[in-house]
């Protein structure tokens, strides 16, 4: 069994913060990076976790992304604003644009945020949910660099385009689903990969063309959407809303520019905000989110039913006492990114 | 070999509004569903055509829905309309909203329609195509009656629900898919039983949960979503979307209290509308617009691509001059629900 540390959700927030600060990171990056790979630790979601920082800070030493940059908010609609990231992380970029968006929500009954020239590592449920959570219903949508083939085509163009909506619950987290357009996310085939093991059918092709089971084959081929020609459209969609919409780059776009240094390629994200008291007449929030537990409950009442999100909001349970476990090794390489050396 | 009548679109709109002014509906409602009906005839999508006719008169004749009815719209917010179709069917209510909401679009850069009240029999593509024909992107969202379990669940609650989204292009027809969240359309199970053959796997379950290739075992049971789990997300977001948002009903209340005559339930619609125009700073569309083509272009490069709806524009090429053709049999009922009579 490989060696393992355990950190508290405090340890998992101050080592990320101290790496994304020993790496010239400003304290406003490295603050909003730190809580989004907080909570993906705290939800169990590695994969977004602290296991990123590598890619993070080797997308500033290739000198790709700008760490200090200063996120601008602009108006250019009544109902439309744009977060300019100028070349840096994400997370503080959304994190500028949230009360904008929620404001202007409210205020419109509806209103849209394109975030661009981003670098986006991370999961996209974060941003959502602090929309929920402020009684808004809400969409993101993002490209990434060109790993999924369009239907009925062999070569790669689209990203695995995530595509994520929340919606609020009265005393209790919101309603949540981040999924790709891809069947699978790029990291599992690298985890197949790594543990050398087949891939599920549906996945991927070859560079013919040809289905495949091979993780190596499938990362030089190209990934496949999920439920065929219609995840292949919402892959089409996600490209048009977080790229041409809102005058930023195609995933195919991103790759060609792109330096590969392990972290994210550039790109834009679109996201959509609704006030759910502005739907109805005389609205108040209330009646409308009663309404839709009705539904929840009616799921629910299935045997084998689960609602989307609920496996990290079992785990958000059980990690702010338990800790979470990281490998020794990740372990070992962060405090060594920490302490300013070169990753190994 | 079947026999079949052909008709000139020209003919198939004088029959669809006679079948539907002979039975009761207003000058208004039987105009806008014949506009609907021949334009599917037009693009070769028989299944929202002339067939969908019977199922529109039998809802009249049973009192369900209103004939008459005279949608009304509201404004919610400032960029938030709703149209209250007080029991109508969908087509009229949605040509109401079209301009108010393309002018909310325009003025505030993204807005907001609930369409409640209505009974929808028809396709999504007709009214995000008409928006992106006046240079708008547009979404839409509907539920229907339970059909399709939920993800692990082996009982109907979600509708088919359909989602739709449409692009603007210069000089030709947008870009448009309309896409069940069901891995079928409830029509497709209807026409295997009809034509004796087994279903693909993956569509549905009998009543038991099994997976079944009975079409028969399949209407008894529930359709599956597409793509496993993501599909159903998606179903499940639109439930919320065309119901709690906008104060209407979930597919399983639809279904509660439908009157079961062969035509649609009743139910609500979510169209969101956005003016790329106003999304990038000092916008105009053309530059949006001609990034897009990059993209598609770039897609059809590879041999096997097409764009989603390539099919019904290739057949808008074809039917004007060459008319449409339906089985004999449908015709002649037709014939004989125009003059009063009824279904046999």
């Amino acid at each position: 069994m490989a060696e393992v540390a355990r950190l508290t959700l405090e340890e998992v927030a101050a080592l990320a913060f101290g790496v994304l600060r020993a790496n010239g990171l400003s304290e406003a990056h490295a603050r909003a990076i730190a809580d989004t790979v907080t909570a993906a630790e705290r939800d169990d979601s590695p994969a977004h976790g602290l296991f990123r920082l590598p890619g993070y800070v080797s997308s500033v030493r290739s000198g790709k992304v700008a760490p200090d940059a200063v996120p601008e908010v602009r108006e250019l609609a009544p109902a439309v604003l744009q977060v300019d990231g100028h070349h840096g992380f994400a997370p503080l970029a959304l994190q500028v644009g949230r009360e904008p968006l929620a404001a202007k929500a409210r205020e419109y009954g509806i209103a849209a945020l394109g975030v661009t020239n981003i670098y986006h590592f991370a999961a996209l449920w974060p941003e959502v949910t602090a929309l929920a959570e402020m009684g808004l219903v809400a969409f993101a949508f993002t490209s990434t660099s060109s790993f999924v083939a369009p239907h009925g085509g062999v070569k790669p163009i689209y990203g695995t385009n995530p595509m994520a909506f929340a919606w609020p619950r009265e005393g209790r987290p919101p309603l949540v689903f981040d999924q790709s357009s891809s069947a699978s996310a790029r990291g599992e085939i690298q985890m197949h990969q790594r543990d050398g093991k087949p891939l599920p059918a549906g996945w991927a092709i070859d560079a013919e063309g040809h289905p495949t089971t091979d993780p190596a084959a499938a990362l030089a081929g190209a990934q496949l959407t999920f439920g065929g020609h219609k995840g292949a459209a919402i892959a089409l969609m996600i490209e048009l809303l977080a790229g041409a919409l809102i005058g930023d780059v195609f995933s195919f776009e991103a790759t060609a520019i792109d330096h590969p240094d392990g972290g994210p390629a550039i790109g834009g994200e679109l996201m959509i905000a609704i006030d759910p008291a502005r739907c109805i007449a005389h609205g108040h929030r209330q009646a409308q989110l009663t309404h839709a537990e009705t539904l929840f409950a009616k799921i629910l009442e299935q045997e084998g039913t689960r609602l989307p999100a609920d496996r990290r909001y079992r785990a958000r349970l059980r990690t702010p006492s338990e800790g979470v476990t990281i490998p020794q090794t990740l372990y070992d390489e962060l405090k060594h990114l920490q302490a300013g050396g070169i990753k190994s």
